[in-house]
């Protein structure tokens, strides 16, 4: 059954019965660069009362102090880097953790920054293909070209991790390839999504440049660390001794955020301040245990006595 | 049934029953920069039977003309550009004839100057990244970045071509993706190869760039032109009024050469020389009408009386 919240008894059993709350940002937190009314004092809210909030993020290009600062600039305080879980921290954990790479392998990294940075705090050696670059012009050769494919194959390399990546080329991509054609080191992906919004419109996603690599390569990803999939959620356990039981995943997307809740066995609550809309679950969803119209009502219905 | 070509009658026969020889290039003619043995004889026969050889290739990076001076660089002349049938010649014939786009429509490339140039003879306007780039340089403006993205966007833009392009950028993929966000702009790939043979290693293929913005965009090519689509074989009929009949594909590929064939209702010769082997013929295979060790054979057994 899904309920929708509009009373206050309605929001206060929600929040006596969950300790822990994983956000989505984008579409529940803010949109873009404003941050949703009220949320501000409903996180204040939660704090106060005990609660944790973690903030779940499928954005591998940012840091996770990132969130912290942003978090902190809409006024949002006393939250750690420990409670922030975007895709490339779950992907670090992923090979650390689950995938137990030796520390003496390396990872070579298609993505941004996000992803090498969290993967060299567990002791990773990372390898992109910017390292290389430098390496090529510190050294006075010519810059980078399809004829140097083969040099550019690093025996060192143990896993792949393939994320989005503004800087995008054919060669890396050809590069990535060289690593993926022996079918046996391990391939995991960031996250899967098919498009990236950016100024009102979409670019593509982790999960377009994921596509190229696995459709030339004949291979699929063997672990994807972001919503909706399990690598995420087992990040999210391995890190907070959570009861599921106690904890709701807040978001605005059915097929992402209400599926990561759902299908890993936590309750959710749907906002409708993003992606989703109330036509879609007000006849019941089996992934959505709650709705809102926003998250900012849980403060307001809260305190409407 | 699968007929393997060992005498000189059978070779005589395969001859004479037909007129049109479509030979895909490497791994039949060629092997990167090395002709095969026998087939400048071999095709000097056919030529002097009077039959019509057509060399058909999915490489869309290169103009017809460098076929033809490749061919005549080991002495096989006489071949005329409407001889050459590559994709990036299929597509402008798809989108001319098929499509029948108005030419007061542009076509939005991302790929290399081998689908412009043939696009252009057709008396088609292009517009690639690469123009947008040249045009910004030009007017003094600082590098295109993601930030532009909405200006990029050409309203003229009637289709999308997509195939191979080894200077692909994110941003060329995030442009080539906002024409597609419509839903409407025919979507054209030049071929859907996974991957392109490149100094004994692969290298992302066509396929691999198409399924980019393909994931990103949630749609498939509204038409695809290489082997083994129907898209190519439409464009060779089209431009020589070819008999079914009379006509046989020779190629070294059975998922790709041999299904062109088979699929559209022509004889197909299966040669060893490339990617397939004699274990997946012999003893019978659907799309394989004959089977040789090598293209010269033809010339050879011909002439072994």
């Amino acid at each position: 059954m899904t309920v929708k919240i509009t009373t206050h008894e309605q929001a206060k059993t929600l929040i006596e019965t969950h300790d822990t709350f994983l956000f989505d940002c984008d579409g529940v937190i803010w949109i873009g660069d404003e941050l949703l009314p009220h949320v501000k004092e409903t996180i204040g809210l939660l704090q106060a009362l005990g609660k944790t909030p973690i903030f779940v993020s499928n954005n591998s290009t940012k840091a996770r102090t990132d969130y912290v600062a942003k978090l902190a600039g809409f006024g949002i305080g006393g939250i750690e880097t420990s409670q922030i879980i975007n895709s490339a921290y779950s992907t670090a954990i992923y090979v650390h953790e689950v995938l137990r790479l030796p520390k003496d392998q390396k990872v070579w990294v298609l993505g941004q920054s996000g992803i090498t940075a969290e993967l060299q705090l567990l002791g990773y050696e990372t390898v992109t293909f910017d390292d290389l670059e430098a390496a090529a012009a510190a050294r006075g050769a010519a810059p980078l070209a399809m004829e140097d494919v083969h040099e550019l194959v690093d025996p060192g390399v143990g896993c792949v991790v393939v994320g989005l990546d503004f800087q995008l080329t054919y060669l890396k991509l050809g590069v990535t390839l060289q690593h993926l054609l022996d079918g046996k080191t391990p391939f995991i992906a960031t996250n899967i999504d098919s498009t990236f919004p950016f100024k009102s419109t979409r670019l593509p996603g982790a999960g377009a440049i994921v596509e190229t690599v696995a459709f030339a390569s004949g291979r699929e990803p063997d672990a994807i660390c972001g919503k909706p999939n399990a690598g995420m959620m087992d990040s999210i356990l391995a890190h907070h001794r959570l009861d599921k039981t106690r904890t709701v995943m807040v978001g605005d997307r059915l097929n992402t955020d209400m599926r990561f809740g759902s299908a890993n066995g936590i309750d959710t609550l749907l906002v409708l301040t993003g992606i989703d809309r109330e036509a879609s679950v007000a006849a019941g969803h089996d992934d959505v245990s709650f709705y809102a119209n926003a998250l900012g009502d849980l403060y307001t219905l809260y305190n409407s006595v």
